[in-house]
């Protein structure tokens, strides 16, 4: 497509994103599609003639818009918010646009560079020390994975990237609670650990880690002979953002030797708060750290920030040297490959760059606080109401609700749950979405969307009374 | 930022972009940057107040593109094409902009049924069997971990992702050859092999996979006990595009039970060419295949696709089922996140789609073809020209070359080289990257921007001629 092509087109995609999201509030938040909906309008085969962009746009409407749910609606309060605010929007158009790829520091140095500004950028808004180093990985998945890889090679005295996992050795331990994110037992099961060697630990009754029994696993394993890794820390669980004890754990991490990763992807951005950073006391004391300013803070997905202390350390793990991306100032710079899976790296912090500067870290903060104060009046609501259960202590902006009427309970009260959760579905005015406490089913309520005021969240309640009114 | 001033703005960006690619060619390629310059000229702190987009904007001549070498750019010859054709480029735009993220199929069901419909079109365009199932992950280093991970529960039973690498049984062995990517020695650090178990196999006259010394190397590793594992083929190496044949290592594969993966990450666009697939003759043999169209083929980086015979293994080793994540209709629809490391997914079926549809298939091949057929031109220069060397077989769009004048050999050899190399640098006007091949550094030259031209490579042939004239 030619430069010409390409304006006359963009603008035209640029309007279509604008209409986009100024009409989002106006149509269904989730979409009523059933599997196979949209192949079955798909082509089976490659157009061997060009149809042009054109018939992409023509399809956008028709095809694609009508199979999505809406991430950035005002009436989305499913899983958690993933804002992409326009301003990151841009900032990845211009590095979409630019197509530079950041395989050494020579083969794009503005890309290396603006990446470890803007990381250190969200170190000091976030009130972290200056002993952390940021880089910008995909997801706080891969993160998890990165620092067990690293945490393995610290224990291992760099054994098992010579000989491998545990071969004529004790199996290597990692412990996490039993509220930590799936993704820490997925890391642990590719990092080579086995899902054998992941404590669950119990949690405490705010559902976060609880130390002691932290402690017995610990003293168990050892008895057995096995080799305690690292703990994996939650603060802002994933089902209903507990706070795990940073600095308990990293009492404990210190004393015994382990690696202590901290997984802060969606409330790490309440840590732009000065009144919310005690949530995280301690975190100075970790080893790692992964914080996802695609979530809540607004930058177009993917930009999940892998915060770690000892970068050489990890370097040195991750390291390598082929001849054909050797460059001669590689020891005078930040080489990002070695810092995590990928070789070919997206200029990604142009993204966070724009959302800082567009905005300004007052009025950032001012719109976390604006979702605290939203998420507040829903609970107080919820508490008011004799029907509804609070099921954990709202820490941010996650509300764990469930109605329940008198005589309701058990599987009866499971059904009850899910049916009524469909009916807010079947209506298009929110988008909510269920998980499991204690065995039984309830419903996360996670307000923070960009556009979510507090008459969409109060219209949420209203819907909410409406689908359980008898 | 509101969706006017998105309108606003968006299109400035278009016609920056625009003008940026319409001029690419008339700036020097590669930049004179030296470490920290951009560093030295960012704030180190972050703006309390809102400076608006147009901050960014306006620093965007100044301060970033000064430091970027560019990738777009006719005269880039330097590692492998990078393409981001500007129908991609739109197609990227879309999905930013839409904001949706593939947590689930219910998530954003068009971003997974598009991705489950364009990777098969890409593999009918490659003449791959229909027993192939695609996705697309961010680069080939995750796939090739993906791939041993896969390759390791199918040895183990299962047993690695339970009980951990290696745990009382002998060690794994993974199998590549001596030029193959370092991405594969990482693959294998990360999945927890240790590099002491990736047999780095020698290389035939043609700097293929030798088939016999491989065989030996199994045995040697079966009488000593060991567990060979996985093959990592590669149909295009990285220093001299070298096809490893994968018919006779299917062979191999298939004898000892052994997990086939196969590296066509970059090589793998030319197989949209009836002509070029003998190259990887028996591919459909293979278990897995990565083929990276965010490199030749012209998507926007990250675009990699995954290949996987055994879809439903691959998802048994990976998944996970958190209850926050599970919905009723999971067992009628492909779940991605299971078929890779990231949970969150962004829609980038979307970029693969516009290239497609803008373009049809017969103008991608013509594109491919002109490549090879400016390859062959170059290759014809420089083995008519007694003081330059080929120094390996031409397959596909890169040359490895030196000059080499006479008397000069060893130390001097490579010392000259690099000399004349960064005089290429200095004039701006290309960029070509060096790789050692049998000790010694040679020079890389590879063809395929979207705008490289026959004029733009016979400019780089006269550009030699002058940086090597006595």
């Amino acid at each position: 497509m030619s430069p010409e092509e390409f304006r006359r087109l963009g603008h035209l995609v640029v309007d279509w994103l604008a209409d986009y999201r100024a009409n989002a509030g106006s149509k269904a938040v989730a979409c009523n599609a059933s599997p196979g909906d949209l192949l079955a309008q798909l082509p089976k085969a490659p157009p061997e003639q060009p149809e042009g962009f054109e018939a992409i746009l023509s399809d956008l409407d028709d095809l694609i818009v009508p199979n999505l749910a809406h991430w950035q609606h005002p009436n989305f309060f499913a899983y958690f918010p993933s804002n992409g605010d326009l301003s990151a929007v841009l900032g990845d158009f211009l590095s979409t646009g630019l197509g530079v790829l950041g395989l050494t520091w020579q083969s794009a140095p503005a890309l290396t560079e603006l990446e470890d500004r803007v990381t250190d950028w969200l170190r000091q808004m976030s009130g972290l020390a200056d002993s952390w180093q940021g880089v910008i990985q995909d997801t706080a998945s891969s993160c998890a994975m990165i620092a067990l890889v690293a945490a393995r090679e610290r224990t291992t005295k760099h054994g098992a990237v010579t000989t491998g996992m545990q071969h004529g050795q004790a199996p290597l331990v990692v412990y996490a609670s039993t509220e930590a994110h799936s993704s820490i037992q997925k890391a642990a099961m590719l990092a080579g650990f086995g899902c054998d060697h992941v404590r669950k630990i119990t949690v405490d009754a705010n559902r976060a880690f609880d130390v002691a029994a932290l402690r017995e696993a610990i003293t168990t394993d050892l008895n057995s002979g096995l080799r305690p890794c690292a703990i994996v820390a939650t603060t802002g669980t994933t089902t209903t953002t507990a706070f795990d004890p940073i600095n308990e754990l990293a009492n404990v991490a210190e004393q015994h030797g382990l690696w202590l990763h901290v997984d802060s992807a969606m409330a790490g951005t309440a840590m732009i708060l000065p009144e919310c950073q005690p949530l995280w006391h301690g975190i100075d004391r970790a080893d790692s750290l992964v914080v996802n300013p695609h979530k809540w803070l607004g930058v177009s997905f993917d930009c999940s920030v892998f915060y770690v202390r000892d970068d050489q350390h990890l370097v040195r793990v991750m390291r390598t040297d082929p001849s054909y991306l050797r460059t001669t100032i590689d020891d005078q710079v930040k080489t990002y490959r070695d810092w995590g899976v990928a070789l070919g790296r997206r200029f990604r912090a142009m993204k966070l760059w724009s959302l800082i500067r567009t905005h300004g870290t007052e009025r950032l903060r001012t719109r976390i606080r604006r979702d605290l104060d939203n998420a507040r009046w829903l609970t107080e609501q919820v508490e008011a109401d004799p029907e509804w259960r609070l099921l954990a202590p709202m820490q941010l902006q996650t509300l764990c609700i469930r109605h329940e009427p008198v005589g309701v309970t058990g599987d009866a009260l499971d059904k009850y749950t899910l049916d009524w959760l469909q009916r807010v579905h079947d209506t298009g005015r929110a988008w909510l979405t269920p998980a499991q406490l204690d065995g039984r089913w309830m419903v996360r309520v996670s307000i923070g969307s960009l556009t979510t005021e507090r008459e969409h969240v109060a219209a949420l309640w209203q819907l909410l009374q409406e689908v359980t009114a008898t």
